[in-house]
């Protein structure tokens, strides 16, 4: 099952600065060889739902292990069978009627 | 690794009514022998992150099988290294501060 | 306009223990006059849109005011004009596909 | 208070193709003055608490005008009181710890 998912981790208990904890994140997905796309809150990540989830269980791991004792995320996750849609096509989609 | 999650589906393309699609989650979750608890814009889940997530994909696939086209869902997870804490707990925990 | 919320206030930069943070969320939530009912992750308002996100401005004040130098904050929001919906018809709706 | 906002409206009892309404989502935003970021789950907006609300509210008002029904929103929002940081700060600062 295909999946385009938004993801935020929040680590808790380490401070106001939680930036390296996110490149951790980044890193981790970028290794895991999903497509991803960050942004200001966030990050658009595609691919099947297996190895997307067992990449985001790894950027728990590793964050807890980085020294945050508690962590917060946020995740949005869609999936389609009408039709292959891309993290691309979307916000295409969406800038097609903007155009017009 | 252990978690609470909270869990929201939105079904589209299926007109307004969703809650049939909700109730099939129930029913999946309950079934996967995780403990839940509905309101009334989601479901807490307590579980083991493999087990809570293999549930979740179960939902997203009887739900597309159930006449679905397309899902939104949206999930917030805590883990916490520092210490165990159950859903109760954490209602509890703010039910404590409440009554000072 | 009438909405349904989920509000899932996280402090950041106090330390692992936040459940005095949602307390006071609580209290100002109910001292606006909104009906709110608490889960293990967030809690669940009902009211018109101006006075739920007066009361949701107030609690970022007050929490940061209480010592919370970043606050990161979830909300799910619900609206609809085919019929009128509380909380608690969100909840029976489901409970009566779950006991047929 | 300056907020940080991301912003996901999900319509639904309108089919599976939504990109029409986060069009007109995104000229509401636009046209309220506020900076923005379209990506593919939301759209990252940066301003004032109550602008950033009042537009958010035109986007449901206006998205139910426009023939959907009912609408389920999602919102990420970060305020922080220890110092200044725009959306394009964010985005560097894990950049550059990704960079090291």
């Amino acid at each position: 099952m295909k999946v385009i998912v938004d993801l935020c981790v929040v680590p808790m208990g380490v401070g106001v600065s939680v930036s390296k904890y996110v490149a951790l994140c980044e890193k981790i997905l970028t290794e895991a060889g999903l497509k991803t796309r960050l942004h200001a809150y966030g990050t658009n990540i595609e691919g099947e739902y297996d190895q997307v989830f067992a990449a985001i269980r790894q950027c728990h791991e590793q964050v807890h292990a980085a020294g945050a004792p508690r962590i917060s995320t946020t995740i949005r996750m869609g999936t389609r069978t009408d039709r292959e849609q891309t993290m691309a096509d979307k916000i295409q989609s969406v800038e097609d009627k903007l155009t017009k």
